[in-house]
């Protein structure tokens, strides 16, 4: 069977090949994982199966930001960083808005010029699959390619086009939001449901002005306590200790408080290890993405069909008209599929 | 045809109907309206679709906090002022724990003693369809009822369980949070994301302690600012004024604030009619409405497969336990689907 034969060989040159061997191994699963043809599709699903027991071993960061942030400047502190620790640092990017723009981030590897060219590093920009569904899914399957490798440390970033928020944090074990020292001001805008999914909010930038980062970090503060944290009805006992969100202060361009940072990722990696809540993610995070994809393919269908097509636009128009109930529009539609 | 004699017959009642026709025919309509029976489904569905001409007029007005925040107290006292100014008032609930606990609001009218018993208002217990999106259809459903019956003002109130926040959002003109006065406190949990849903925050019993409840509007406002409600992608002119979220604090066993809390009401619905958000709100409550069913339709339908239900389990086990890519369980289970 060739496609057991392809994965193979792909599985052998991500999981042990030499340096250049396992980039380019690398490259060419996520490019099959990438393909929409179906029987591209087949072979990439038998890949995956394959992967999948050589994959979880990494932690999974996930980063986002306003354009202007510092993002990759931050990344690029940080990956060097973590890699001067023994790390290998993978770097990937959901970005919804590519297929059309043709990539508004890590479309240009110079800007992380130094990260970019380092052995230790895997950088791969954002797919353009036109959906925020589709990228994110070839996203998280690069990801898994990347811990196949032996990457320990894969950072996922957005810029935050429509739900890709929502996206990262439901593929990543942590979910770091970059913040500017003005957080506070109405200059700055903060998309709605983008705070609350915040693990720890980094204020970069500190340095130039102080004073506003301070305020911020103690407004950001309360307003996250207040925000609710308490009130998540995830299932820790009492006397385990569990993570609350918090805020640092840094500056990445002058590589001041990337150790801070990290010191506050493990300290959440080892409070999560310990009370359960990493695995509980992780396994949550399965099956809400199996769930996302089944919900993807049926609505496709749903639209897809013909009796559907034929009545979709008028029963639209006539419920945003007023002329048919919501409720009724969807029951006469689901009569129709059949 | 019987369906739509029965319903030109209910749409008589509720329209044109002296007030204790029009009270029996309302009740009868919205029991046809949750009945499960498929032949009442038909008839439901053409009352609806009689009904929508005489609906619209509302203004509703979504209620939530946690229990013992005094909503019914707060509802009791907005009611009677509102019909004191002329309106008539329905009272709706969604409660999707109602199937299971017999209800815990609205379940004893004699919480509301004098609005219930008031012959301008109509209170209603929430149904018990068991599923969120049951409950929340059938409230929908009988707004519409109660819009066609002439009340001009339909107030949805919810506990808060699950995503029902969500729901009651999702089918009014405005959601307030009734919060009290100790809301910075770790004692008072609010979930994440209900926060970001009120339009309107409501510090109840602020009378008890007022320096309290002065550090909670200053924090919560705060907190609302950052919550990024200046990134709302809602399109709106630049020159238009948009509402934006206020906190006001009220004693409602004291009758204190109810004043304050309709003028707010009234701005609110003042700005958001002449910059066409709340005519866009109703639109776009509409699509979602019909998708969200859509949705569970098409669930359910793919749950109730043969061929899905006989590998869903072992998938989702799979899946869970890193055996199986979440995206190739969703694709082979939508194979097994046609």
């Amino acid at each position: 069977m060739l496609a057991m034969t392809e994965s193979t060989g792909f599985l052998d040159g991500i999981v042990r090949g030499t340096p250049v061997v396992q980039r380019r191994a690398m490259a060419k699963a996520i490019t099959l994982l990438e393909s929409t043809r179906p029987d591209h599709r087949q072979q990439a699903d038998a890949l995956l199966t394959r992967l999948l027991p050589h994959t979880g071993g990494a932690f999974r960061l996930g980063i986002s930001g306003v354009p202007g942030v510092g993002k990759s400047t931050f990344i690029e502190a940080l990956g060097l960083y973590l890699i001067g620790q023994g790390h290998r640092v993978a770097v990937l990017a959901v970005d919804p808005s590519s297929s059309v723009s043709g990539g508004s981030i890590l479309g240009d590897k110079t800007r992380m010029e130094h990260l970019s060219v380092h052995e230790k590093a895997y950088i791969r920009p954002s797919p353009s699959s036109g959906t925020l569904g589709g990228v994110a899914e070839k996203t998280r399957e690069a990801m898994l390619v990347c811990e196949a490798a032996g990457y320990d440390v894969v950072i996922v970033e957005t810029v935050g086009v429509g739900q890709s928020e929502t996206a990262v944090h439901g593929m990543t074990d942590m979910f770091c939001l970059l913040q500017l020292p003005n957080a506070g001001d109405d200059l700055q805008a903060i998309k709605k449901g983008v705070m609350e999914l915040a693990d720890l909010v980094v204020i970069n930038k500190a340095d130039i002005d102080p004073d506003a980062a301070t305020r911020a970090r103690a407004q950001i503060t309360s307003s996250l306590r207040l925000l609710g944290l308490h009130g998540n009805p995830d299932h820790v006992h009492h006397d385990q200790k569990v993570w609350h969100p918090q805020v640092i202060q840094i500056s990445a361009l002058h590589g001041q408080g990337v150790d801070t940072f990290w010191s506050a990722v493990s300290e959440f990696k080892r409070l999560q290890t310990a009370n359960g809540r990493l695995a509980a993610r992780r396994q949550h995070q399965a099956s809400a993405w199996m769930w996302e994809r089944i919900d993807a393919g049926l609505k496709q269908r749903f639209r897809e069909h013909p009796r559907v097509r034929e009545a979709l636009d008028l029963f639209t128009r006539q419920v945003q008209a007023g002329e048919l109930a919501a409720s009724t529009a969807a029951r006469q539609l689901l009569e129709r599929f059949d």
